[in-house]
């Protein structure tokens, strides 16, 4: 077995100036004798050491031959010198086994994209079949040539991307600066920052939420509030000033429309009564608006940015739209929370890969990215209307679902009669997978469903998953 | 002014079913009748909320006629359907402002690699110029080639990357195994994974550390401990028992080689002291094993884990030796925390861009990483044995500095007598930067210096900014 190294500290009276021989040698033989276990340790290589000390070879050589005339040291021809290994040393195994830490029991997800066989009814992305992979690739190679880009990154993000980001938001009708915006590597990274920048960590969300940002909040141990949304009714207004004027959170998580769970997009008189009560109460709001380009006609749920002001921070991303692999979002601040935000930012990733942000930036200002819209919003038009067919034909009469008109997914609410665990195991049977969503809810659920994503699967796939769907029901309810 | 579209949820007995015409005028009216500042709002087109609800658009023309018949909405030739403005109601700005978050007073960190004319002697990162952008450009370039790539994310990170990884490890004499490793953003990311993954977030480290790696603890608002090192001395296991005996952290996090703020590596002693702490007080290790690439000849300073065993979370990254714009790492877990790790980095990101992952994956098999540091060591070596002899030419006899022989840095300690500010204003005059090393400390700072980054810099500016640095520290002390 391959003797270890002896890692050392040589010592000195003035280091760095001036290591003499004589350091060289107290320090090792300080660490000999102090040390049982670095017998038959190999010292460090003449030449590294020499190198490290910024002294010569020769000297070191000196250094280790006086330490072999004390006898602590033996010189092994073409193999370097080692520790003397006294007679009565045992040459045990060296390896001190560490300590642990304690983690938490966490169940590692699930693996979302490979379904091989199975049809996951589920998945509240976009089929990437629908993706602009060429163009992106195209604009990739483009985007190389560029010199400069790679050697350095701006805790910020990328400019150009910054700049066009905001005249885009502009042209929304949401008034927008670069300087208040932070690119990010994706909504969870969004959400991270807005916390870490936090005062209170005492966040309130739309219950249900995702499992993913639940699990996040969790693990964080931030201080949770969960206010009810029935995407069929809507909120209670009331119901929520009660809970908020007990419980004073922070920050209001809020995703205005189409939610990833539920599909819900707020009324205009909700997201008055919200400003109002963010007012009252002090809170502030995240906004999540990532499905807001998921809609053809995105002008008619506008942000609630624009209804409430430069304090609602306004999140957006490109993950679902363009390339989940893509990983890259944006926060929208104002002048005061800004230098908070990027530092929280620099706390979290010093920075995000400008490779990524560049080629976005190119595929934006090439004029792709809207017309990759334009292409996907018809293509999902298409799924949602026939999925809306699909679910008229064959959901028995108690089942009820959600009419977004955009976003990805739509929640079935399911009959208490049908015991969820059992239609999900019947289901699995037949090779059709509906997601288990009682980790959306904080709190015992208050649906009793489960999320279509109408937008993953083709036509034919869904039409299949639901006709199965509508039979495995049946059973359960006769 | 453009008028604001009303948002609306159309309620039915059976949601999703059958809507029927009765029910949009009974949801519309409500709506309006409950919301005074609907007044003036622009109904959804009709062609919008046909395809939402799945609905001829004749059957909601129907029933826009009938809030019409009824006095609530009126119809504007070619504008679409507006809530009829009753003569009393003023038309005020309807933006309600929204509450504010309290956030924490941060300061956005300073441009770091922006220095204009200015010679940054404490940048710890390797010389951009001295990295590969052409051959990863290559790699790039023929990673986009390749099918299915950029259409999803795998949260525990590329495949093929976490296979190579291992084998590379193994190869070093730790033994690994792909499953176990989770691919990181960097090691910030990284250390968010374990911190999140933990149990109980009390964490230790060496004190000095860096000012990121502490800011990113105080946000999170873990509790801290620090464990002194003086890189001239080493460390006092005595005292760090104490410490650690009264204080019991869950997780020391150490930099085993080539400290980023010190230079400072342990001896083989310590980190067998180490170790038995560990296990006598229950903690792990986080250990950042960044620096050992760093090292021409890096079998000398072995990893800790391979002296440790598996208990010990191994980090490594390749931002500072590859890229700091390719913004990716490493954790090397085991069998028992891998699910909790990969747990933590789904909530995190749910997964980093595979783009990135792939281009590394290519430049790695391709052997462009090997001779990539080969060839970076032989410059850095060059770089390091200038520094040592710059300084030891320019430093009054009483600065002392560190010797790493490795990494990007060295430490410098400034006598008392010379105040630190004034040198740091002085020298700025004189267009040389030096950092301001406090914030790396928890509680008083335990040394009066800073540090030297000498792989950043060419010899020429080095020399020139190490000329000025003796000449105001021989001013200061006379």
């Amino acid at each position: 077995m391959k003797a270890s190294y002896l890692r050392i500290r040589i010592e000195s009276s003035s280091p760095g100036h001036a290591i003499k021989a004589a350091d060289i040698v107290a320090s090792i033989q300080k660490e000999i004798l102090k040390n049982p276990s670095a017998q038959g340790c190999r010292l460090p290589p003449i030449r590294i050491l020499a190198h490290q000390l910024g002294m010569s070879k020769n000297t070191i050589q000196i250094a280790y031959e006086e330490l072999v005339s004390r006898d602590l040291v033996t010189s092994k021809q073409r193999q370097g010198y080692f520790v003397r290994t006294l007679p009565s040393y045992k040459k045990s195994s060296r390896q001190i086994e560490a300590g642990k830490a304690t983690f938490r029991q966490l169940f590692r997800p699930l693996k979302y994209f490979e379904t091989g066989d199975m049809i996951h009814l589920g998945i509240a992305f976009v089929d990437p079949h629908l993706l602009p992979t060429q163009k992106l690739t195209e604009c990739c190679h483009s985007v190389l040539n560029q010199p400069g880009l790679l050697s350095a990154y701006d805790t910020q993000g990328y400019p150009p991307l910054r700049e066009k980001i905001a005249q885009r938001l502009n042209q929304r009708g949401m008034p927008a600066h670069a300087d208040h915006i932070v690119l990010t590597s994706g909504s969870p990274q969004g959400i991270g920052i807005v916390c870490l920048a936090l005062q209170n960590r005492h966040i309130a969300f739309e219950n249900p939420t995702t499992p993913t940002r639940k699990r996040f909040f969790e693990l964080n141990s931030y201080a949770l509030t969960g206010l009810p949304v029935d995407p069929f009714y809507g909120i209670g207004l009331d119901q929520w000033e009660t809970i908020i004027a007990e419980e004073r959170p922070n920050l209001l998580y809020l995703v205005g429309s189409y939610h990833q769970t539920t599909g819900y997009s707020h009324t205009t008189q909700e997201l008055e009564g919200i400003l109002k009560l963010s007012r009252e109460y002090r809170f502030g709001i995240l906004e999540d608006d990532w499905g807001s380009d998921m809609l053809s006609f995105s002008d008619y749920r506008s942000p609630l940015r624009t209804l409430g002001g430069g304090n609602i921070i306004y999140m957006n991303s490109f993950t679902k739209k363009l390339l989940p692999s893509f990983r890259i979002g944006y926060l929208l601040g104002n002048e005061e929370n800004i230098d908070a935000l990027i530092a929280a930012k620099h706390a979290l990733t010093l920075g995000n890969s400008p490779l990524i942000e560049a080629i976005l930036f190119e595929f934006l200002d090439r004029g792709y990215y809207d017309s990759h819209l334009k292409h996907l919003h018809s293509k999902l038009d298409k799924r949602y209307r026939n999925c809306l067919k699909q679910l008229r034909k064959r959901m028995p009469e108690k089942v009820k679902w959600t009419t977004p008109g955009g976003g990805t997914a739509l929640w079935i609410e399911v009959p208490k009669a049908i015991h969820l665990p059992q239609l999900e195991a019947s289901l699995l049977k037949r090779k059709v997978k509906i997601p288990n969503l009682t980790e959306a809810f904080l709190g015992p659920p208050t649906l009793h469903g489960f999320l279509i994503g109408y937008a993953y699967l083709p036509e034919d796939k869904l039409n299949h998953a639901v006709t199965i769907l509508g039979e495995e029901m049946d059973k359960l309810l006769n």
